[in-house]
C-alpha cells in the first residue's frame, strides 16, 4: 500500500511518457506485473529511473541505453532487463551492429561469459523483433 | 616469458596508438607497472582491448568510453580502472557534466552505492585535471 | 566420501533440528538432491549454516531470514536459494508485506534489476503457498 | 544543474528528516560531499531512499537497517556505505551483538572474506564511536 | 564483420586446436552459435582465451581447468560456462571426486549458494555423460 | 559469545594446523584481529574452511590454492584475502610464475580489471617476500 496520499504528477506522467518511448510493450509488462504484488514499486519504476533519470537532458537516450546495455551485461545477472535494455537499444536508434560492438566489449572488462551470455540474449531479441 | 616468437605486429601496433590516443599517460603506467610481473600481459592488454575492440569501426570511441565507464561503474570493484577511464572518455570527448550523468544513471542499475563510488572518483580525476 | 569418522553429532542434530523449522520441506530437498554427488556437502549445510549460525541466540530468526533475503536478492545470482528463504522468512513470522519491503529496499543498494528479480521471485513462491 | 523547476517538496522533507535520524552526521557528510559534482544526485539520494523507501511504514528501521547492513556486507563492494549504514544500524536500535551476528552470517550466503571484511568494518565504526 | 584483413594464422590455428582438445563438442557448438551474430567474437574467443593464454606454457591445462571452474561457481552469473568448462575439467584429466571438492571449497570463499548451484551444474553434467 | 560449551575439539585442532601451515603467520593475524569483536567468528573460520575443506583428502592443497587464488581474483571485492592465499600458494608449492599465469587467466573469466588487480596484489606480495 503506497505511504504516498497525493503523488507527484509530474514526475510520474513524465516518467511514464520515458517509458512508453523507450521501453515500449516491455516496460508496461513489467509495471503490470507489479499490480499485485508491489503496484508501489511500479511507481517508483516510472518516477525515479524514468520521471527522474531518464528525462534529464543533460545525456541523450542513445548514449543512456549504451550505458544501460553495458552496465547489465557486465554485472550478467539481470537477463529479463537485459533483454527489454537491447531492444530499448534499438527504440531510440542504436542499430544491432552497434549493439553487438558494445556487447562484445564487455568481454574486456567482465570476461568472456558475461560478453557470451549478452550476445545470446541479443540473439533472442533480434530474433523476436525479425529479419 | 612470452610463448609467441613472433608477435603480432599489426594487432600490436594498432593497439598502442589506440591505447596512447584513448588512455595517455595512465594508459602507459598501467602497462610499465606490469613491466617486472607479467610483461606477456601487458602486451595482451595492449592486443585485445585496444588492438582488437577498440580499433573496431563500428562504434566509436566515445560510445565505447560511455560503455566502459558505465560497466565499471556498475561492477564496483575495479576503482583503478574506473578512474582511468573517466580520464579517457574526458580524452575522447565525453564532457564532465556527461559522465556524471552516466554515473547517476548507474544508481537505477547498480545501487546508489555503486554510483556515489563513481561520483567521487570522478570528483577525484576532475580534481586531478583542475579547472 | 567424508573424511570425519565420528560425525559431530551436537551440531549435526541441532542443524538439523533448526533447518527443518526454517526451511521445512524445501531444505530436506537441498540435502536429498545433495545425496549421490556430495553427501559431505549436505552434512557441511547443515553443520556449519543451521548448526552453528542459525542456532546462535544472539539474534532471533525473524530478523536472520530478513538478512538472508536481503543478501540473496543484492547479489541475484542465487534465485532458487532466494526462493527457499522467502519462504523460511513466512515460515518464521515475517508478512507477505514485510517480505515485499525488503525486496523493494535492495533497489536502493543493488538496482532496479536486483528489486525486480526478488519481486518475482517473492510472487511465485506466494503463488505456490496459495491465498 | 537539476531539470525539475519545482522540487518535490514532501518527499524531500521526509527524506531529509529520514536521513538525519538514520544516517546522521554521516549522511549529511555524503549529501556535502555531492554539491559541487553532482547536487542533484544529492536530492535523488534524500528523495527515493530516504523520502520513499525509509520512510514506508510497512517495515521498520531496524529491519530495514538489518537489511541493509546485510546486503552491503555480501555485496563486498561498498566499504564506505557499509560503514555509514553499521553507524546507522546502531543509531536506530541495533546492539554490537547484533550487528556482529548479521556480519557473521554473511559467511553462509557470501562467503567469509565477505563476512572478515564485514567484520573489520564494523571494528573500525565501533572504535570510533568508542565505549 | 572483421576488421582483420589478414587474421592472425598462428594464434588462430593454435587457438582451434587447444579449444578442439579442451572444450570439444561444446566448445565448437558455441562458435557455431555466434556465426549469425558476432562471427568476429568467435575469432576472438579462438584467439585470445585459447590461442595466447590457454597454449601458454608455464601451467598445465589440469591446473587451467581447476582455475576456471573455481571462478565461475564463485561468480555465480555464468551456468553455461561452467558446464562447460565442468566438461573440459573432466576432458584434461579431473576425476568427478576432484570437481566435487573445488566445488564444494568455493561454498568458503563465495557462500553456500554458489557452491550449491555448482554441484548441481555439475550433477547434470556427469548425468549427461553417463555412468 | 559462543553458545558451544564444548569445542568440537577434532575440528579445531585439526583446521588450526592446516591454517598453520597454509597461512603461517597471515592466517594468525586474521585470527588475532577477530578476539576482540568475534571471537566465535575465528573459531568457525578454523573448523569449517580450515578443519572440514582444506583438510579433505580428495584434492591435494596446490589444486586447492589455485582454486582460491582464481575465484577471488574474479570476485575482484576481497582484496587482503587474495593477498593471504597469493602468500598460501607460495607456502604449499606454486611458483611465482604459476601464480601469476592464474591471475592472467582470470582476464578471460571476470575481464582485464580483475586480472591487473590480482597481478598488481601479488606485485606487493611476491615484493614483501623478496628477492
Amino acid at each position: 500500500m503506497a505511504n504516498d496520499k497525493r503523488p507527484n504528477d509530474d514526475r510520474f506522467e513524465r516518467g511514464a511518457r520515458a517509458l512508453a518511448s523507450i521501453d515500449g510493450h516491455a516496460g508496461q509488462k513489467v509495471v503490470d506485473a507489479l499490480a499485485d504484488i508491489a503496484p508501489d514499486f511500479a511507481r517508483y519504476l516510472i518516477e525515479f529511473p524514468f520521471g527522474d533519470i531518464y528525462s534529464r537532458p543533460g545525456l541523450d537516450l542513445r548514449a543512456r541505453e549504451i550505458a544501460t546495455i553495458a552496465a547489465l551485461t557486465a554485472m550478467g545477472n539481470a537477463a529479463p532487463q537485459l533483454k527489454v535494455h537491447i531492444q530499448a537499444g534499438l527504440n531510440v536508434g542504436l542499430t544491432r551492429e552497434e549493439v553487438v560492438e558494445i556487447l562484445m566489449q564487455m568481454a574486456v572488462y567482465a570476461g568472456f561469459p558475461a560478453a557470451l551470455n549478452g550476445l545470446f540474449a541479443a540473439k533472442e531479441v533480434f530474433a523476436a523483433r525479425g529479419g
